[in-house]
């Protein structure tokens, strides 16, 4: 806050308020100053907030935890930031109304880059280990389905399988809804799983990803049913070139930019880049999709810490697609792939 | 639009996006003028909003969906309406910088209820099908788990063969993060499942939710492991009771605030109301919470076709909680109780 010339703040988006005191309720204010910290909530959390929220005061508010905490700050301080990136246009209205009239136009400030945002981008040693945990916990669920990837068998049922497993092996609950495309549906990047068979010729993407002690993992890994053509074959070995090229590209100093270049020059090789519709890859942690973005024109320099995703991929509109990911952190000198297991052709 | 004196409008929050034309995607938006529909998504959704989206002609971005769909909007109107409820401070930000510079400030009004919020409040026909299906598929969970719940089982573990079976029976996924609260933990309200294991002596609470064919279910039941206490038995009663009450009280011309006084005055005489620490119920549908909320003071009036929850819960700190909840329609002279398995004392 002192870097940024902010006297206090007003944290509310989630994910924030449990990356700094703890807190996992669905209702919560922070307010800070350079002295003190208040977790505003409701009275669903009195025992909750008691338990989990540390370094701070808990109040349980009597009607609305925001407004309580607009006016404890009104008391304390000149002027507050806030996240504009994840406060509504009427959230802030109501903000406002707890502030008296004269001060309550310039007393919320929104910064370039909201406080917290900034602190979650880089990955403390313990926040590492979590996501590697994570990452690991999404590896055996890929290991322990590629047995029951078989034409006939439904996305649905794949799914089920995967996040049976993930909550059996003591995840929260999935990151996003589990994508499982099959056949013509691979080329839908976003393919969340139907009721469509497995196919006897055709790709299986995974897409998918669990919560665990609050942290996200990301993986996409994408298998062949029956026996492919030459050219599925070979888009395949272009997509790995391209995932495989933006995985060594990451380290500190690199823009994300140049990483997302990195994928993108070997598929405009392969006459490829204009299949391939989206951005390369972005950050997570607490949240499946966080800073930074791994895109074409993206100034963001990597630092040791930063965990990121790398996902180039493929789509043949009403023919076939693929997509490999893998999460990648940031080292002091390199990087570290969290999710380490095959990415090699598999024909089953 | 007619009716609000509105000439254009910016759809932008993804369910209302669904309910309005269909489209699925994760990243879009819906500009709507007297004469013309257009869906603005990315590269990522080409095949999908082909296939899902109706009524609107399909533009695919290049870069911002948003920011193109506000140029749109900028050169065929004057001004236009947006949601302020699901639109950040930053969002606006961008939103108007697609303006021209004269007009930005004033472009982007917003109304007292958002357009959309309006139209969902009340359900069709097919639609109140599609709920009657989500929520009966939650009452099929909640018996099959019955016969899983005893002592030394974890939360964890009735919560993931809740999920499974959800998936199995055609479920896109849970509504909510599961709620398998047990003993002490019974008195949190919103105690998702942990590595908690089942007492000899004590509440479970299962809260929890499916998604089937985008519409949202909620249910929850709480019921007895082992020998209750006169006073656990009694508390039970008590809550059965003011939740009966309230659901009696939901009828077409009834005001929210009266619902939710009907269950709150019953553990005011039972000198339980201390305990109940939330409000009683809230809109669902598309999504989990909506509108109207039933709380103290709410003077929204039930119309047929509204869809609510009936919630109310005593909460004994480090002691034991009870919550029970049903999905209620209101219909043309009173209500349906959409999760009709029973209330009555479990004991097992």
């Amino acid at each position: 806050m002192q870097q940024q010339g902010v006297e206090a703040a007003l944290v509310t988006h989630l994910p924030d308020v449990r990356y700094l005191c703890g807190f996992t309720g669905s209702n919560a204010a922070l307010a800070v100053t350079a002295r003190k910290a208040v977790l505003f909530t409701d009275g669903r959390y009195i025992a909750q907030a008691k338990a989990e929220a540390q370094g701070v005061r808990v109040v349980i508010a009597k009607k609305s935890a925001l407004r309580e905490a607009c006016s404890w700050l009104g008391e304390l301080a000149e002027q507050a930031s806030f996240d504009s990136e994840h406060t509504t246009v009427a959230e802030l209205e109501g903000m406002r109304s707890g502030i008296d009239t004269k001060r309550r136009r310039k007393f919320f400030a929104s910064l370039k880059v909201p406080l917290v945002t900034e602190l979650r981008l880089v990955k403390d040693a313990d926040e590492l280990q979590l996501m590697e945990q994570a990452a690991f916990l999404g590896c055996q669920i890929f290991e322990a389905t590629l047995p029951h990837l078989e034409s006939g068998v439904t996305e649905t049922e794949i799914a089920a399988g995967m996040e049976f497993f993930a909550r059996s092996l003591g995840a929260e609950g999935m990151s996003f809804e589990t994508i499982v495309a099959s056949g013509v549906r691979s080329a839908l990047p976003h393919g969340r799983a139907t009721q469509a068979k497995l196919p006897r010729n055709g790709f299986v993407t995974l897409d998918f990803g669990v919560i665990l002690n609050g942290y996200c993992s990301d993986m996409t890994r994408t298998v062949y049913l029956g026996k492919p053509s030459a050219k599925e074959r070979a888009t395949y070995d272009a997509v790995l070139d391209a995932q495989q090229a933006a995985v060594e590209a990451v380290r500190p100093g690199v823009t994300c930019g140049e990483v997302d270049e990195a994928a993108r020059s070997v598929l405009r090789k392969a006459k490829l880049a204009d299949y391939f519709t989206h951005s390369t890859g972005h950050g997570v942690g607490l949240e499946i999709h966080e800073q930074p973005r791994i895109a074409a024109g993206q100034e963001t320099v990597l630092e040791p810490g930063m965990v990121v995703t790398i996902e180039p991929g493929v789509y043949m509109t009403g023919k076939f697609g693929i997509r490999i990911e893998d999460m990648v952190a940031v080292t002091d000198r390199a990087h570290k792939v969290l999710t380490p297991v095959t990415k090699a052709w598999i024909e089953l």
